[in-house]
Order: structure tokens, then sequence, then C-alpha cells
């Protein structure tokens, strides 16, 4: 196969998602999809059985046992990966990324971005003064409603943005799972894996991406209420916050991981002076724009009338639904695409949550969790 | 006509409701719609040429220029109304509440209870320490499909309520109709006569009750951001409020008259240690039951496994839509009920808000003021 | 109470309807909802002590043995009725209707119209030579949707109707309900009382008046596969019936009351070709507008934008849903004003069914019953 | 890259679904998925230069200007392709098909399996006596709540079938698009690449094998009333069809290019004896179960109280919603687990609509033109 980044896949190794992890498929399905790049490395397991199996199940044509090894190998050989992709738990996000980035070799990496807000800020450093490019995985700014939504915003169709109600609602932690063997219950309530925060760190940050990502605005200081409702948890599994922006806008974020009968409802509704839009994850492909004294439109992901932004990161006819996979894959796209710009010589253009978003969120996140330790008042993000 | 209670429909008097005003015609027919009742007196306006029009236009036999000649000839006529129907702006409410107990006459009045909490503690007084009736119109208390949530969550079927989010968007403030001759912004907007708060106290405090009455717990504390989005407008139109409830629960309660695109958008979610239940006004014919670990289930009003007191105000078989007006007759079925019951001799039993259900109201209203007053912090309820 | 019509509510009858027939009270409830009548006199059972008891239960003032009597006696009181409503089963109609047209009352009857095309034709001469209004009740044409459906084809919107897919579908007689002592399936499955139909004539009739009444056109022709899944059963009770329109549109009109998990799930398709449009009887308060190239609109009873022809049947603001007895009391409401108008020497203007819609319902049934006995082939209307 | 199957991707070839045809980068996409085949090989076009330019887009390593050629080719070359991709309009499907089963290469192919109802039978024939694998992708059978849906009605949930309801809506026919200038419109609407019918061909065949593959019953007899509405078109854009099933069941099937604001509504209703079902393409991860007497469930794709059926084709948890690009790679899955299946020696296990149906689909294809052609009379299928 040609070394010529122009005529063939982008090489691309990854780091964790080895058997039982979600979402190590999910990134080798959303990475592949467009037909621009293929998994062909790993460092999948810090168990070396697990990940030479995992490697095999994947036909991978070179697995290794440390990230370490990975780093250092990949970045010597003539027909080395373009790319790694980081699918760890939280607590190893900063090493392996450090390590690429060390290595000169292009990370994309699940979020939140580190596990202190010192690491964020290094890694964030270093993307800065270097030239290798850096994505985090806020997976659902991929969607094309969301691109659409943002679009809506940005060209003023709302008006000035009064009102902003994000939830992000699950249930899978309503129980104590992390008592019952369940690995990825385990790590996401232990304070030395997962950080300062369950429930807000895993979740919330999404919320609060998606937000800023839609408005345009950032928050400017919140009130948030955390909770364990499940007895001897460690960490938050439950938030209701209260939210300015700094454009005059407020809100609340409320996220949950104990929300009975709710499986992943993350959606968001911003009220202008024009016109409110509404928008679900679970059923990705409306988006409900709701302007002053008309009905309320239905706009369709696929549809004619969409925007080149939504069009842009669409790849079937409406009433043909994408997902998850797509809306992650988009990212993907995106960033594949500023790897072959910067190859050729040109400036990166973006389309994906930058090291800056990633820092922004560690913020939300430390912020939250003071703000509830001091009894729910108010900061300044 | 016979004057024997029991052979005849009841005589209902109004006072304000008059021509423009789109709760009067509501109160009629809500009072009416089971023939249990015919409005045929009223004092339907401070301006007696609208008054006695407005009067004319639903053939009512009396119409009476002062809310206080009203009170006062009912109460000595052989064939005086049975009940009075309160449905004037805000500040009325305590004067002519008073005027009408005072004669005896039982009263059922729209929320809020008072302009003060003063006020409405003597009402409370009046009415503990006194025979006659009186009935508080929490429209939404009255939905079948709402009874069968609070009757989920007394007999077990949520198990421990943890979280509690409860919604009221509206749109219709969001322009400023006070200065535009809009008289129902104009009173509303009005600290005069709509008292400390207008969106609280128009629906915020319907979302408190509605919470309140489904779990069967009561606010402890409150952190609350209120705001007046549209310039110059001398009252909230706009709430976002965190809430701890006395069981331990926690959740938001947010109100808005300025999110765009909203109608009447009562709406709320329970979660609990086994089940979860969301209720949407709009479509109020529909509870979702989310037991954990199960399709979720959309009961339906009219069904034959709904629950007695579900059943107890439903009128039409499933899938012939009830609405508001059926919702607020229920209200008056049982206000009315309880009229025949104690002519009887017998006790009430109720089914409707009564004044310590406004008391709390009122408390709410205050309270969630005095807390964004002070930098939207927590406040004891 | 002045004999004066235009000082007073209507004096109103009704035939049928007594204890235990949920559309008694359905009719009760409609024809005062508006303040503009009252129930008054009764012959509401075959069985007089039944009779008494309902009558007593109503508070009506008068109650009759059987509806001669009743036809004759109210038409020689001063203070005798104004209107008649008949609510018995289908094989009662034509003599009920014949008895108080012929005593020159005014009649709102149930559908369909009457037991035999011959008695239908009968009733059509009759009340085209005289002065005495009628009225049939096709519940699904008074909610505002509907109206602003009719509207929206009638001006243009959807500009050339091609397509019409029309559904009512139920469940209550999946099981053989008639043989368990169920009085309303009795009936119903019992060609002597029923007619030549039981689905078809009881709810298939109602979605070809609505598709007629919405599209403004007429079935021409009609190939009809009617099924008694029920063992034992006598009639009908599923049908599926391809359709031809005289404008030139097709379609499909499925009615069943096998369906099993459907309450009373009325719901229409149009499709132009410029918009289509949908509406569902279950959440009448939406009606669904898809331009073509564009997002789908909801319009939603009570908005401002709704034509003349909607806000005129609408009696709450937009997001407090009216139901089904609106819809029902729109009907009564248009009587009602036609009796008033023809009181005073004017037209009437309609607004409801009329005897001519009843007699298409009947050809429809009848259409149908025999297009199928022939082996589902087609036959004009 | 070894050629050992078992611990490799496979390689596919493709033929057609160049530049600018949507379903050639769906099959890609599909096929490759599962990081379980890479597409490798193509013949992506008629016009040689087309072919080239899309080859290389895709980095295929190699194109071919004749599918002859390709499957001659492939078949002799050591690394040849294990399966070729059809996705040429439906007039090639035959010669494309026979040549690539005469050479021993596995067959996924796309819908309606030939042109005629002789070359549909004659590849059957060749498909039966030979070891090569052959399947059509029939996509939205890949759907895991449709799997789901099959499995309901399989182990008696819905106990016995009554009535089916299935419908496939869209309108990017309801203009006359073939005189425009759109390639996929003018092969559809042409008799002699499209072959006896256009909508019915094209997606009513979907509806029809969508049903019989949930109800797992045969249709027995249909009565089709087919149109073209738009002026000049000389295939139908429109049919209503009613279906007996040979298990006793009745119902219909609608299908249409001309339905004015729908995109690729396809949905279908099953009715039984104690249950019914009902799911929507468009909203394709919930499934809704009308259990008799209950509330209506809402299972959805993820779950955990979800069949084995259903979850061997899930790929993410609950509320990470999959759509059309998963589903067909669904299909994919099975095709290549049996390839490497008979490659092991072992029988293939299916999963995917084989050549039998096929064979059906071009059955009801001819049967629904013939009865309508004869004035839309019953005749068998």
């Amino acid at each position: 196969m040609s070394n010529d980044i122009t005529a063939r896949r982008l090489r691309a190794g990854i780091v964790g998602g080895g058997r039982g992890a979600f979402i190590g498929s999910v990134h080798r399905i959303a990475a592949e999809l467009d037909g621009q790049a293929t998994v062909v490395a790993g460092a999948m397991s810090s168990d070396p059985a697990v990940a030479r199996e995992s490697a095999a199940a994947w036909f991978l044509e070179r697995s290794y046992d440390s990230f370490e090894a990975m780093a250092r190998e990949e970045a010597s050989r003539p027909d080395g990966i373009d790319f790694v992709i980081v699918a760890t738990p939280n607590h190893l996000h900063f090493p392996v990324v450090n390590a690429f980035l060390d290595a000169g070799i292009h990370v994309i990496c699940d979020k939140p971005l580190a596990h202190t807000l010192e690491d964020a800020e290094q890694l964030a450093r270093k993307v800065a003064s270097g030239k290798t490019l850096f994505a985090l995985t806020h997976t659902y700014t991929g969607y094309p409603a969301v691109r659409e939504a943002r679009e809506l915003v940005r060209t003023g169709a709302l008006g000035e943005v009064r009102k902003v109600l994000v939830e992000y609602q699950q249930d899978w932690l309503m129980e104590p799972l992390e008592r019952a063997g369940n690995k990825q219950a385990e790590w996401r309530t232990d304070p030395a894996r997962a950080g300062l925060s369950c429930c807000v760190g895993d979740i919330g940050t999404h919320a609060e991406n998606l937000l800023e990502y839609i408005t345009g605005q950032s928050i400017k200081s919140l009130c948030a209420d955390l909770t364990s409702f499940v007895p001897g948890r460690r960490l938050d599994d439950d938030a209701s916050i209260l939210l300015r922006l700094e454009g005059g806008a407020k809100g609340t974020l409320v996220c949950s991981q104990i929300a009975c009968g709710e499986e992943n409802n993350l959606w968001i509704r911003v009220y202008g002076t024009k016109a409110g839009l509404e928008w679900h994850q679970q059923e990705p492909n409306t988006l409900i724009l709701k302007r002053a004294g008309e009905p309320w439109r239905l706009l369709r992901t696929g549809a004619g009338y969409m925007s080149d932004a939504a069009k842009a990161v669409t790849r079937t006819p409406g009433g043909h639904p994408e997902g998850y996979l797509e809306a992650f894959a988009n990212l993907y796209r995106a960033f594949i695409a500023d790897i072959r710009r910067v190859n050729a010589g040109l400036p990166p253009q973006g389309g994906y949550a930058d090291v800056n978003d990633g820092l922004r969120g560690m913020k939300f996140i430390i912020r939250a969790v003071e703000s509830s330790a001091q009894g729910a008042r108010w900061i300044e993000l």
C-alpha cells in the first residue's frame, strides 16, 4: 500500500477499547466509516492477553502490550499509524495523550481531557505549541441537527438567546453496579480513576459542551447541587445546576445517572427573542424550530432546506435515519480531513472539539463540584 | 324550582370573568359541566355596563354592580346562590373571598390565594374556624392522569422519590404586551394588582402545586433565579429554581413566560428508586410510567387498568380525549359534592386544593422572590 | 323563565341515553356546554323505571315513558322543548326522528341516519320539505383542527388532492362481548338493531364523513373487504376499503373493532400536489401540515395563525387542550345558533352534518356491504 | 495480507454505485462497518472514466471497465474478492449476478431480484443448484426492532394475526423529475430499466418483504389499484392494495412516491388476538407493543429485555440510536458470517433475504401490476 497519504486510507492505532469496552468498537466503526482510515495497530488493554485477543478479533496488524511501546515504535515505522485513538478510562488520558503528542502522532481522545486542571492545561500548552493535531470526541456535536441548531443561532434565526435548558438523563447507575462487578461502573465511580466527579464528569460535560456549541456562548457562572443518591457511592450520580451565560442568557443543566427509565436522554432547548429550538439525541434526525407566532417546524436531517453546515455531515437522504455512530464518524471525518490538510501544508479547519473545549469542560466539572461542596452557591467559571 | 338541594342543580354566582376574560367562560363551563350547577347571578365587572352586558350574554337571572351587594343580597334570598366563583385579578381575591365567607356562601377561587401572606393567613384562619367551604382552582390536579400519577407515588410504585423535574413554559409575555393595551398582561405585570411576582405567581405556583400534589412531599428549600427579560417589565417573566423536598428528593422547577414557541407547556417528571413517571399537560391523557429495566408504559385516561382515583374523574372512554375544561370541571365536581355532603350533615371529602394549599403556594412565591433578590441563594420554605 | 328565545337558554329533550349509555351524558354535556341550552325533559329508556331514574339523576323537569308521548306533549306545552336529542340504538332513529319532525320539534340525532336506505330517504324528503331543523352528530367534524384542515383544502393550500388515507381503529369488540352481557356490544352486533353492518356502520361511516368533510370530495366508488374476525359474530368487525373520489383522488379507508390495543384511533392523511396534512383524533389539537420541500408544521388549536373557521369553534387559548366533548359541543353550538336564526326569520347556516350527509353515510354503508358480499369488487356509490 | 479467510477481513468488490449514486456509499459503509470486509475492487460505472474516478475516490486497489472483466479476473486472482456487491439499476441485476455466480463469487444484490419473472426463476435455480451464496438487500429487515417484532409473532406474543397494515410513503417523485435530468428518477420510471413498475417495484416490494418477514405469513391474494399521478409518467407512482394472507389475516399495503411531505416513511402494524405491534422505520429504535387490556409498551433497541434475536444485531447501548446504515450492515454481517461458515465447511445460517424472497418479491410486483391492469380485481399470488 502506498505511503502517499493522498492515495490511501489513513492508518490508525487505538489505546484502550479492548474486549468488553463498548466504546472501543464505536471508535473503530466511527474512524473507518467513511473509508478514510483503517485501524491497524493497538494497545487495547493493560492486560496483554486481552490486548492480543482484542487485536486479533479486529484483525489488527500490530498489537502492543503498552501504549509507550506503541507510541515509540509506530513513530519510527515507515508505515506507522497516522493518528491514535485514546479510549481508556479517564485517568490514563493524560499520560497516553502526552506520549503520542511527544511522538508526533495526531491524537483523538475521549472526554474529559484529563484528570486534573493542571494536566489539562499542560496538554493544552503542548498542543498549542506544536503541530500535532488534537481532537476530543464530544460525539453529540457531530449530529447534523446539532450543526443546524448552531447555524440557526449563529445566523440570528433565534434572535438574542434568553433561556437555555439542557439535560442528560440516564439510569444505568441507579443501583450500586460498582459493587456488583461492573467494570464500567467501577472506574467511573472511583475518584482515583474517574476524577472529581462521576455524573458531571461523564455526561454533564457533554451537556455543557453541547450548550456552548449550539449557543456560541460560554457559561459565566453556575450554582450546582450534586448528589450521590446511591448509598455508599463516592462520587455524584446526579446534578441540578443553575447557569448564567456570558451573553446574558440563563438556564439550567440537569444530569443524572439515577433517572429511572432513562437511557441516554440528552436534549436541549434554546429560547431566543425570535425563535426557540429543541433537539433530542434519542431521535436525533429532527430539530424543532419554534418561531414566534408560527407553527413549530420539524427540521429533518437530509432535507433539502437544511444548511450547508448540516448537509456537510449527512450521508443519507431524508428518512433514512442516521444515528450515534454516524455522529461519531463526523468527528473523525473532520479530524482526518485536517490530517490530510496539514499534510498538504494547509491550515486545519476544525469541526470537532479541540483542546480548549476540553479545558473548558474540565473547568466546568471542577467548578460544579466546588459549588456543590460549598452548599450550592454561585461560582464564576 | 325546588329549593331542596338534593333535587336540583346548585345555584352559582360569579365575581369577575366578564367580557374579554377567558377565565370567566372557563369557570362557567366547568361549574356546569356535570349538570350539577347553574350560574344564575354575577358581579362580572367593576364596570357596571360591562357587568350587565356580560350577565345578559350568559342569561343570568341577577346581575350586580358590586360584589359587596351581591354577597349581601344573595345571602338573604331564599333562592340565593349556593356558592360563588371568584375569577377576578389577584388583588381582589382577598376582599371578595372575605365578603362571601362572611356571608356564609361557599367559595371557589382562582389562585393565588391572596396578595400578601398576611391576607392569605387571615383567610386560612377564617376558613378553618367556619363551616363555609373553600376551594382553590389549581386546575391541573383535576386531570385523571395526574390523579393516577399521585396514586402511583402513594402506593409505592415509584419507590422512594429521588428526583423531580417540573416545568411550566409559555411565551405569551415575550413581548411587552402590557404596553400594548393587553389587559391580561397589564394586571399580571403590575405589582399593585398581581403582587410580588408575575411568572412565579401566575404559573410557577401551578408547577409547585402539581409537584407537591403528585409526590405528596413538600418543598423544603429553594434557590431561585428570577429574571425580567423584557426591558422595562417590573415583575419577573422567567425563573429557574433548584428544589429540595422534605423527603430527600431534589430537582428543579423552571417556569417562563418568554419561552418562545411554548403555549402552556406544564409538565412533570418524577424519578424514584423503582420507577419514573412523566406527564404533559398539553397531551394530558397519557401518563408515561418508566419501571426500572422495563419498557416504558403509556397509561391512558379511560383505560380499564387505571386506578379508581383516575376513573372517578374520567367522563369518556379511552381514546375520546378529555382536556382542560374537563380537568377544571373535576374540581367543581368535588367541590359541589362537598357542598351536598355538608348540606346533608356529612363531612367534606376534598378532591381540590384547599386554603392550606393556597397558603403554601403563597409562601412558595414569596420565598422564591426573596431567594432571587438575595442573589439566588438557598432559603427554607 | 321567559319564553322569549332570545333571552334564555333553549330547552332540550332527550330520547335514549339513559343509565349505562355513555353517549347520553356526552349529549347532555355537549348540548349545555356553551350555556345556550338546558336539558329539561326526557324519554331516556324504553324501561320506564330506568327512564325515571335517569331523569331524576339529571334533575329533569319532565320524564316520559315513551318518545311518542314526549313528542306530543312537548309540542303542545307553552314551555315545551325547543329541540330533541336522539341517542337511541340505530333501529329507533327512524321512528323517533319521524315523530319529532312531525311534531315540529327540531332534531339532533346520532348517526347513522336510519336503518335502511328507504327510511333514510323518507327522512331526507321530510326534512327538505319542512321547516324543522335536523342535525346528525358526526362529532369529529367539530374539532377545530378538522375545520382548519377543511379550510386548507378549500383554499387550495394542498393543491389538487391525490391520495387520501383514513382510518378508524378500535379494539373493544376483539372478544365476543355480545355474548358476555355487554349491552352496547349486543345491539351493535345484532342485525335487527344495528342494521347491515357493525364496524362500517358504527365507525367506518365516521371515517367516510370525515374524509368527505375535509376534502370536499365525494367517494365515487369503493372496493370493500369486510370481515367478522370474532367467531360467531353476525356482522362485520373489520373492513379494508379501496376508494376512488370524484375529484380523481384515490386512497383507502380502514376501520376495525378488533385492532388490539387501539382505543378510538380515528385519523386521516390527505396528500395533494402542494402539501399534505395529517390529523389524529386522539391528539386532536395538532394538525400536521406538510408543504412540499418544507419542514412539517405543527398547527395548534388556539394559535393566532389559525383560520377564522377554526377559531370560531375554539374556546381556550393554545396549550389548553380541548377534546371530544368540546368537539361535540361545537355541533350543538352551530345547531342551536341555527334554531335561534330561524326563530328570528333568518336562514340556517349549518356547521354540522345534515340529512344529506346522513344519506351519503347510509349509501356508503350499504355499498361497502354489497361490495364485500360480492367478493370485494368495485361498486359505484 | 494473509489469504487465510479466518485471519483477515474479507475482500469485496462492487458493480455500480459510482459517483452520484447514493446507494454505492451505503453499500460500502454497510459492508465494512463491522471490520469484517474491505471493498478493494469495482466496476463502478458503465462509463469507464466515472468508474475509475469513483474507484480512486474510494482508494480501491482495482478498477474495471466492465463487470464481465471483473468477474473473470477476480475469480482467477489469488487475492481476488470474496464476494461482490451488485448496486446497479434493476435491468442489470440479472446479467451481473449471473456472471459472478458463474465465476463462483458470492453475491449480495439490491432488490428487486431481476427484471422479469423468468430471469428471477433462472437465478433462483442457479443459486439452488450451486454453492455460491446469494443475498438480497432488503435493508429494513436488518433493524433490531424488526427482528424483535418477528420474534414476538413467532413466539406467540401476538396470538393469531388478524390484521396487517403496512405502508411505504415517499414524495420524491411527486414532480416529473425524470424530465428534469434526475438520473435516479429517469431509470426508475423507465420500463426498459426499471421493469413493470416504479413504485411497487422500488418500495412496495420492501413493504411486502417486511410484512412477510415479521408475520411469517405469505400474501395469498391481492387487489391492487396502481396509479401514475404525475402526468406523462409511464410507470406507477402510487398504489393501494388489499391483501389476504395465507394464515387468514387481512390488511392493506399502501405505497406512494407522491405522498407530499413524506421522506421514507415505511411502517407497519400487526394486530393479533393477544397483542398488536407497530414500528416506524424513521424512528427505528422503538417498537410499540400493544397487549390486550394493557398500556402500550415502548420496546427500545439496546434494552436488556429485548430478545436475543434483536440483541444479535445491536451495536450500541439503549439510547444511542442506530439507523439505516447499521440495519444495512446487519445484512452484511450475516452474509459475511455465512461466507466464513461455508468456507469452514459449515452450512450457512441466513439472516438476510435470499433468492426465494427475491422470487416472491418479483411475483408480488407482477401480480400487483396485473391486478391493477384488470381494474383492480383479486389475483392469487
